[in-house]
């Protein structure tokens, strides 16, 4: 037996396990006061219900296998596809909006690339039943909210909207080749293939004049792009996502957020998938996003009556290591940088019961069971980075470490002075 | 696309789901309580690895697929295995014991029945590198203490030793059918088919009542339990194995719990698993064990040097039936009890601004996205069971609903009255 475990999964434990839970649970309790409220949908269903959102990259990268009455299963890729599910199936007649939030594993299979995980862990949310801006606003400004949250303090959300560029489309009339070529010079963000499809392309000069203005679309002062972008409208589509984004952006102002935004026309990602508003949060130092969502008014009709829903999913494998760089922090793989107090019953059930007392405080504290001698527990205890060793002698004596790593009799223990409880364990964890 | 779910798997959802997330996480805080480290592994690993512990039932039910290399992976169907593997493959080189708790999900592929899920959540906890009776205990103690925390207020521990009953076969010297009769005898508790066994076998006096005594050693009364079985000791192992009991069963006065244990030395679940103590606890009313642990000195051996090795696994669904069952509650399969204040802005964003401060004072607020009029808001906040309104006009103006149902206006808010707060919300489920 090896012990190795498959490519592109790995077991967290000790400080790094304490971490990754507890920003899972900031996570989620920051989308519970916003009125999110929990969904636990399956680890795996039926591929044909995953596959119902339109992403091919993801679709292919689902593990599948099969049932034992033959139905093909996969492991979930993303939640919103389950959460649609349910909400179109299920919810569709309780009354809306409806707020729905999740945290766990995802399963991708992906090429391998360094760090690339194929089971990682997403929390996110969905809002079902409200098409207006403030809803679109809302889950931006919650975004922005979890990523403070999550201990980022400098990070961008980019903001497209997908209609105006598929608006644009339909007003070029494009053949597939000539399409495609857009699509390229576009996602590389790529002037010179930009100049080469208009040089390809015969267009009417309103139409060329608005591919043209494309890479300027992009950037933080929203005014001077609306403007910009209003001057080159072809039809009615390019309009109204001007409007739905400037009401998004006016529908911000309350939030006090709004100066980590950047807005970028040319965003086409998921072009299949989003219907209206779509963005992605980036931080310096690391290649990929952190947080993406979007508008998506055509999913939950696939499962049931059609509703209105936007959402974001943040990956916290990447915070985890967006948060490391900025802090400068090496990745740490030792044990738990504070350690439950070590308690010595010395064979005393008084001992025990005392144990009992304190864990119902909310103290945290691991019992010697192995009889060990004096020598072997302090050992121990410096060898795992305890702080406190509880010693028996018809009460507890409160031995703590010092600087130089040594231990000093602090006298009979008083509860107060024994502060190993959960909420100063993840506060120096997550500081 | 019909939005099922395949069979044995399920959508958890508003109170159901707060309800489930918020009983791990206390049997997640507890276990960290008593200095057990969390521990992540894969949710799904190398079949053979998984395979690695020896129960027949849980291997021929693992759901298996193919990875793109060609070999085979499981689904996890419990955590102990990739746990020990982490300590015998990884951890071995440091100080032992070591503590590790986890929950999450296991999947197990069974015949269909009611109430039977092919997914469900377990929590549990391993303690490594401690061969002493105060280990056992621990864990015994754990688990009571994990169960009173969970709400159950009946519950008994029925606690056997494995190496009782394999010392008493070696004395016994049987043939494989004969082995096979009294196994059958004792695992359906059935003295006909014992007496059947006895006269079908041929026994040497003192043996003949070893097997004969067995069934008398089951029950509360432990002393004479114990010395009953120690009348009819054949060999050291038999010896060793009461010696051990004893010793745990001593090891758990400090923890003043023994009137929960009940002791069973026919016990003979996990034969091959289980190398010393084993126990389940059952409830009344639910006829599948809530808990079940024991010690297992041989699995982490299989992946690096051996270690002593003991812990147990509660599941989660089991106890949430358990405790509805006992508080005499009906499922509940509507919204949450308690939804979060709703507030409505009215396109101010100072309104906004306020929402933002009283959530990070720990409220818990949905806003109004769809900018409703009144009569539309006040219908949802009913219709959803929201208790709370806010009402911009220059600051927030506080409805609450009676118990007609009705919302009577308090007055302008204040922060103390909107008692949204996570704490009260998991206190108002648990009850």
């Amino acid at each position: 037996m090896n012990g190795h475990v498959p490519f592109g999964v790995a077991d967290y434990f000790w400080d790094e396990a304490s971490r990754r839970q507890g920003l899972l649970d900031q996570l989620m309790e920051t989308f519970r006061g916003w009125g999110y409220g929990d969904v636990i949908p399956p680890m795996f269903e039926f591929d044909s219900t995953l596959s119902a959102q339109y992403d091919d990259r993801l679709r292919s990268g689902m593990y599948r296998f099969l049932d034992r009455d033959g139905s093909t299963l996969s492991l979930r890729p993303e939640f919103t596809t389950p959460v649609a599910r349910l909400v179109g199936a299920r919810l569709h007649d309780w009354p809306m909006p409806q707020r729905f939030c999740y945290g766990g594993s995802v399963f991708r299979y992906l090429e391998p690339q360094a760090g690339r995980q194929r089971e990682f862990w997403q929390v996110g949310g969905e809002l079902f039943g409200a098409p207006d801006p403030a809803a679109d606003a809302e889950i931006l400004a919650l975004t922005a909210t979890a990523l403070k949250v999550a201990g980022l303090t400098q990070f961008r959300q980019i903001v497209g909207h997908i209609r105006y560029y598929r608006s644009l489309l339909e007003a070029l009339k494009l053949d597939p080749q000539q399409t495609q070529q857009l699509h390229w010079a576009l996602e590389r963000k790529s002037e010179p293939l930009l100049e080469e499809f208009l040089r390809d392309t015969p267009l009417r000069t309103g139409q060329r004049q608005a591919v043209e203005t494309l890479p300027q679309l992009v950037g933080e002062n929203v005014d001077a792009i609306f403007s910009l972008a209003e001057r080159h409208i072809q039809n009615r589509g390019m309009h109204e996502s001007l409007q739905n984004l400037r009401g998004i952006v006016d529908a911000l102002t309350g939030y006090e957020i709004h100066d980590s935004f950047v807005i970028d026309l040319t965003e086409i990602r998921n072009l299949g998938y989003y219907t209206g508003v779509s963005f992605e949060a980036v931080t310096p130092g690391l290649g990929t996003a952190v947080a993406s969502g979007g508008r998506y008014d055509d999913l939950v009709g696939r499962f049931g009556p059609p509703q209105p829903a936007v959402g974001v999913a943040l990956g916290v494998d990447r915070l985890l290591v967006a948060r490391q760089r900025q802090d400068g922090q090496e990745a740490r793989t030792g044990r738990n940088r504070i350690q439950p107090a070590l308690a010595l019953p010395r064979g005393s059930p008084d001992a025990l019961a005392q144990v009992q007392r304190l864990r119902q405080a909310g103290m945290h504290i691991q019992v010697d069971v192995n009889g060990w001698p004096l020598d072997a527990a302090f050992a121990y205890a410096a060898d795992t980075d305890v702080r406190d060793v509880l010693l028996w002698e018809d009460g507890f004596q409160h031995h703590r470490r010092d600087e130089r790593g040594d231990f000093v009799l602090l006298g009979p223990l008083e509860e107060g002075s024994l502060a190993v409880r959960m909420e100063t364990f993840r506060e120096e964890l997550s500081t």
